[in-house]
């Protein structure tokens, strides 16, 4: 339920409110907005205790939350969330590109991929160390070294960097070198996975698994937020179906649903979404009509010697020229690239 | 196989080739481009007998079919297929939005409704007159007399008219009155129709079945095509998936695949494909952004009164609005509605 | 609505209230029993008009019907039904398997089977002489020419005949040759044609629909019921999933789920939801053993010069194998083939 | 590839082969059966240093292996994999049913449905300590202390434990008090886990995936036995499709498909698969009857009242009664339970 403050709000009036919040075993979520604060009061069961908050005096009114997740829902925050990354804002009016190969594979190529995908006005660049593979005999990554290549070329380039976390214990390391912690769709309901990931002070970027219900996607996200890290990207990658003409099949749709329930920013991969690089370009262009807030996009100048996912990564000047398309497509829609 | 004419192909050159074609027992399907003409040898195992036309002297070469669709195939015709009524053209520059009503109720609401659309930029009138509805005791449409209004609305207004037909005795008389006789999802495989739809002179706009790969929806534009009907539209309309929060997934990426697979124009109606009002601008946005030629839209001035389909009906204010949204996103991709 | 009689009901009684119940635009079901007389008041919102009925002096009690299909449910008639043809009862204690080629090839090859299949336990014959086939190219099958093999062979060998019409001219063609008139999956909601299906008094094998919900597969149902043709078998046919090593995935869970929904009895048909023969044996044990009342099941015994499906026919040999298994595992549940 | 030695194969001869596989980057599994001694060389690409290992005097030929997956596959070992856990045999003769609730929730109740259980003829106990839940604000499980329970129940009742861990740091806690470590469903690719259990010297029991082909379900158990631990048990628990009367569709025909594709051991477990009481005896029995090694069943005595899964559980009662029915249908297939 959330506890919609009487302004001014003084931080004595929130303090008492969560300690009595957390003597009865639920979690404060504060959500300050520019007129109103907010409270939420999260735990299950939690509406039961209504009476106790109604008795406040500095309590104006209380909103019950009919979704079962609460702090991911609009109805918990009603303006979108806006991230900030140095200069970046997720979210926000501009729609943002990551870009890069599938994997790291050298810093010689980290460093070709990222001059060319900035000039063609990427703003962050994407790459794995670690790689969930299907097959134990498939390249799994440079892993550490290939973070230490991500940080360098974020650094020199000045694009910040998404990268893959795949267990409890890498978490912390990925957080060190990474602007933004991906978890990969398989891990989407990795549960321990995502309650880490909240627990770093890095945004996350949390992939939809392949046979998830939105609901399921942003009960994930609960779980990330509900550690305190309240910089959750969700990101649409394909769904398993029947068809066989694309990999995956990507579930556009999933963009406005998404808006309607939840505050939080939408991303589209497209690359692994469908798997054939000819399809992507169409394909981003139409995430962005629908209303993605960012695209995560694979390049690669070899793809038909890339370690892993060649046949999906769009080669620097089919990216750049894709970029041109976006960029008219996302003034139409009255944001820009 | 595709015989490629030596130029110039004359009539006596074509007719020769016709008539040893279905001497062998296969259908010719003759196709004129500008400077060149093509004949398409269709048939069980045609290319077996690959020699006999190698020694005709008028045939240049000769290219196989790979897929099992052909007539359908941009192997088989590599432009654009471009079908005319009246003054529009479908699946050239400009794209086409029919709109209207689920079923057809009375004749003054299909009026109403034609007006209100025209104005905000259809060009064209869908109206169901024959309802296929999951329950026998539902609102089974009005029959011809429903065709009768709308072909006076179209003729009254000057917006040809798409309308359904159900069963192979429907055809004939639902082509009397419309202009594009529909194929609708559940009957996609529903061969004996198809093959009615094959030998009307009316284009047939086909509907994606709910669960068909886009090889069994391309096979079944063949078997219209078959019978020497080549104006046939395709329609995605969403796909059945694993997903609750829409009806059904709509599956976009279905649009750059055909189109890349074939010459015909696609069409997107995302009033089925999603059944929430809410979704409907974003996707159809999605939907021209990545390459559809066509959109069929539900609108119902009153759609909680409406006899089926409410739901996903917009509002004609509604109507109004995206269709300005979709105007810019048809010129952020070069064309126009 | 379902309308129980008070004890003993007269024909006046019954005809009174099949009278009243037209009057109200309603259709009237008539179900006797050995001790009680329902009579079904089947139509859209029958229930708003309970009071006429609670009026009448020979009505005992009212039961609304909560499921959206109304003579298929359990609720309407809580015995299984059991359809007799010949000496041979669907729906009862014994299991009735059903096997022949996929397609009606030549009569000596249909002699061929069905003598085999005979002396292994199969009691009814399928074959099919107008076949759905994606490809407009391939095998179509004979047609009437079919029909009548299939009549000759199932009066020599007194088995009686399954087999498919595929639009609403066949229906009548079909059901003067064959025993039972199957209604394959791509027609399923071909509504048409299962309202003529449903003027036929041959009983009806319906086929679930690739990507029907066992909902919509009992409005199917209730269509061809809703005619007045109360003799109707559902098949489980495999649905479409995202799995590739069976053809379509059995969903055997559809068995005990049908039979607790509906009373009418259940077939599977291993054959063409797997599509790989030695899955079969397996598969028809397991449809035994969670309450199939049949089994459809395609032998041939040169599968691979077979002119449809040949990779799921089992060999005469193998067929007679699985039966004497079979006959175990009906045994343990309490049944016999 | 498989290298298969020339009879006797001498320790010094293994030795020899397996230091140069390891020289070629390559792991070594051995494989002794009565007769012959197989050695697979695992790793991408093996084949291609083929003409190393025919140069060798002690290996009689070679055999590539053509699956993805190379020691799960059928290809690699011919016979059955067997289990053993005390005097349990899995994948023998004889189908093991383990019983017991969804979360452990107190020693006293498992206790409780430990003895009855095994009154009934279940061989081990199931109980969830870390428990996978869609809500971050569901009961989570009892941890250790549940694990302790298990540990104390397994002891005293002489039955085996099977339970559940869900990160990489749980798996050697998991694997000090339970008999059989369980890799969930939602985990099937989560690498690490997959490489940690691989690492442990207990049987693992791994769960089909929401969405797994069975090729990618084999790929995961690949990753598994890839560390050394060949006790690997497979367990279908039911895929996701557009089907809504069960919470999954059960695939059965994963039990004859994999058993023709692997050697190893093949588990069903129908209460995950359809989240429905009363379809579980059904579906058991079909499980059984199409080769299932054996059965995960939830009972619980107050389902109303249990802390996850209620719907799903059988009442011991039920579950007594279902046992009686399994043994007739293991019997008919020649098995017992």
């Amino acid at each position: 339920m959330i506890l919609t403050l009487k302004p001014p709000a003084t931080k004595k009036d929130v303090d008492a409110i969560c300690k009595k919040i957390k003597e009865l075993g639920f979690a404060p979520h504060l959500s300050k907005g520019k007129d109103v604060t907010v409270i939420g009061v999260i735990g299950q069961n939690a509406i039961l205790r209504r009476d106790v908050f109604e008795a406040m005096d500095s309590v104006a009114f209380i909103t019950p939350i009919s979704k079962p997740y609460k702090i991911v829902s609009r109805e918990f925050k009603k303006e979108n969330t806006v991230i900030k990354i140095g200069d970046i804002k997720i979210g926000g009016h501009n729609i943002v590109v990551a870009a890069g190969p599938c994997s790291v594979e050298t810093k010689e190529l980290l460093f070709e991929i990222a001059k060319k995908v900035k000039i063609s006005g990427a703003s962050m660049i994407r790459g794995g160390a670690f790689k969930p593979r299907t097959s134990p005999y498939a390249f799994q990554g440079l892993g550490e070294r290939g973070l230490k290549y991500l940080a360098e070329v974020s650094r020199v380039m000045e694009m910040p960097v998404i990268t893959e976390a795949m267990n409890v214990n890498q978490v912390s390391l990925v957080a060190r070198y990474a602007d933004i912690v991906q978890i990969g769709a398989r891990n989407m309901q990795n549960f321990d996975l995502l309650k880490e990931a909240g627990r770093t002070k890095k945004p996350v970027l949390l992939k939809r698994g392949l046979s998830a219900t939105i609901e399921e996607f942003l009960m994930a996200a609960e779980y990330v937020m509900s550690q305190g890290n309240y910089n959750v990207i969700l990101c649409e990658r394909g769904i398993r179906t029947f068809e066989t003409s694309t990999r995956f099949t990507l579930d556009l749709s999933a963009v406005p649903v998404i808006k309607k329930l939840s505050h939080l920013p939408v991303f589209v991969d497209p690359s692994h979404g469908l798997g054939v690089r000819e399809y992507i370009p169409a394909m981003s262009k139409a995430a962005i009509a629908c209303g993605a807030d960012g695209l995560i996009i694979e390049v690669h100048p070899h793809p038909e010697k890339a370690l892993s996912d060649g046949p999906q990564s769009l080669l620097p000047e089919q990216f750049d020229k894709m970029m041109n398309e976006l960029k008219a497509v996302a003034r139409a829609v009255g944001r820009e690239i």
